[in-house]
């Protein structure tokens, strides 16, 4: 497969020059500051540089979606800054996050106005198709709104109430993280072969694309907060169980695993929104569950299961097109699980 | 002057019936019971009938104008939410605010999908101008989220630091309150404009209309907060003074008034960041300031003024066109003071 580490650097920096210079405001400063704060803070960029990749894909230049792939990626950081209030979180990317660094309203307000700036960048977009792009990308925002409130929906449910609460099941989860992780990546590939002016089939491909590699990534994260080096993943490991979030693993081992003991542990953490206390015992105990009943190994396979579900959409581009998006998915998620 | 009562009632009634239908959606709960419960809460609908009325205005038809008028309405709502987390506000318009009745994360969501919501709408209005209609919706969330920024910033500024804050005037007091208020009446006039295909002097008469009648409704906003009968009004009496917001009235007293005395109380509110004790007996004391040094006259008169520089701009218009806005003007402004 040919290696395109090149071009996704290339990319990357140009979004990381343009991002930089987008925001040319520095008043009121309590907005602005923390708002470059962040948007300056690095990250992996996929999101724009797979709209620049759809785009080139598509036979569009990718130079041209420039704008778009910025008001993607300020759309991103948008609902970083809200989801890390939502959920308490301190650091993001080793850095303080910006309702810890500075204050509650003060990131409220920062990325309120990042969704303002993020249209502003999008409406740059020289394309005849710009109404099916604004479309694409306001169903973003409403399906990662709707992503996150089940998120904190499914977190809180604690199955202690049978009729107020259904138990969160595998299903109710795809549909979560459909909307939660796939959408943005749905709307980068799309905007970008709408701006490459790709034909229907190809617009749907990238979407079944996109999607699928959504579902692949989301999986990925889940196991990751399990089994990945904390200094690698950049993570703490078991922060998903700490905060009782109903990830893939968590799911998927209560429905297939019948050994009361192992339930009971896992049920606890279900009834207690979370790890309360002995962390490192109980984070512990929960891999080894995990590994003994197979969870781990089926989550890797789920993941080539969706990774191969998108790249076989690719069959509809010619060859070094459809070649640049298989190593994208292939990069994207070659995070040695 | 015509009276145009029934056609504001008609067109207000028109928002309801329309705003009600357009959220279909039920899940999840946690987003949309919060998100319905805020836009079936009433309120004057001014900013979507302004939209309608600057449409048919301008000679169109403001049925057209519909689902930009509701998008207007969303987004103002969104402000609402995201203001009253910042604000503390516990009620709105007589009931429990959102982060109150629900939480914080339900609050902060709720907001963030009403923009996407709002852009939805917008994006299903019919015009060969849609590019500058949003454009022009893209700028106001930006502008608000300055607007509400600044405020904020000067609410905190004690002027205890002369080297970090400078002192607030009334300079800076206009050119925050045209952000945060005039500007999404400047949206709303100006897209119905728009809509109504307005030519270049025409849409700019609704900017500077519009612009004007912000500054005239915000300094009546905060004549009301010292002078209103409490429940005509809705909401406390002194409430802007008890959160050391720095309203006209204050800052004009602090640039008029010389007598010592005087002088100590109101550099007292600014330095404790509002009142901390003796509420009902500061706010009198304040009122009293504000009645002997003509500062409560002085508003009126601004009020006024502006009023008076609005209704300039509708000479553009044809006599029965520019009426309706007139009326509109004098209804939005005639809240007895």
């Amino acid at each position: 497969m040919t290696d395109f580490t090149g071009k996704y650097e290339e990319y990357k920096n140009i979004i990381n020059n343009n991002i930089e210079c987008y925001i040319k405001k520095s008043e009121p400063v309590t907005l602005y500051n923390p708002l470059k704060y962040i948007l300056s803070g690095g990250g992996k960029r996929i999101r724009p540089v797979l709209l620049m990749f759809c785009c080139e894909a598509s036979g569009g230049n990718p130079t041209k979606a420039i704008d778009a792939a910025i008001a993607v990626e300020i759309l991103h950081n948008f609902t970083l800054i809200h989801d890390d209030i939502m959920d308490n979180a301190v650091t993001r990317r080793g850095k303080e996050t910006i309702h810890k660094k500075w204050d509650l309203n003060i990131a409220i307000l920062a990325g309120d106005n990042m969704v303002g700036l993020a249209y502003e960048s999008l409406l740059k977009t020289k394309s005849d198709r710009i109404k099916e792009i604004l479309a694409e990308f306001t169903s973003g925002i409403i399906e990662v709104c709707e992503g996150q409130s089940y998120d904190k929906e499914f977190e809180n449910s604690t199955g202690a109430d049978p009729i107020k609460e259904k138990n969160i099941g595998i299903e109710d989860y795809f549909m979560m993280i459909e909307k939660k992780t796939s959408k943005l990546l749905t709307v980068s590939a799309v905007i970008g072969g709408l701006i490459g002016n790709a034909n229907e089939v190809r617009i749907q491909a990238l979407k079944a694309y996109s999607r699928n590699l959504g579902l692949a990534f989301q999986i990925l994260d889940d196991l990751l907060d399990i089994t990945a080096d904390k200094k690698k993943f950049g993570k703490k490991t078991g922060g998903d169980l700490i905060e009782g979030k109903k990830t893939f693993l968590l799911l998927k081992a209560l429905e297939t695993i019948d050994k009361q003991a192992d339930r009971e542990i896992l049920t606890g953490i279900i009834k207690n929104k979370g790890i309360q206390k002995d962390f490192n015992e109980t984070i512990t105990k929960v891999k080894k569950i995990y590994e003994e009943h197979g969870i781990l190994n089926f989550a890797r396979k789920e993941i080539e299961k969706y990774t191969a579900l998108a790249e076989e959409q690719l069959s509809v581009f010619d060859i070094s097109d459809g070649g640049l998006l298989k190593w994208y998915s292939q990069m994207l998620l070659g995070r040695g699980y």
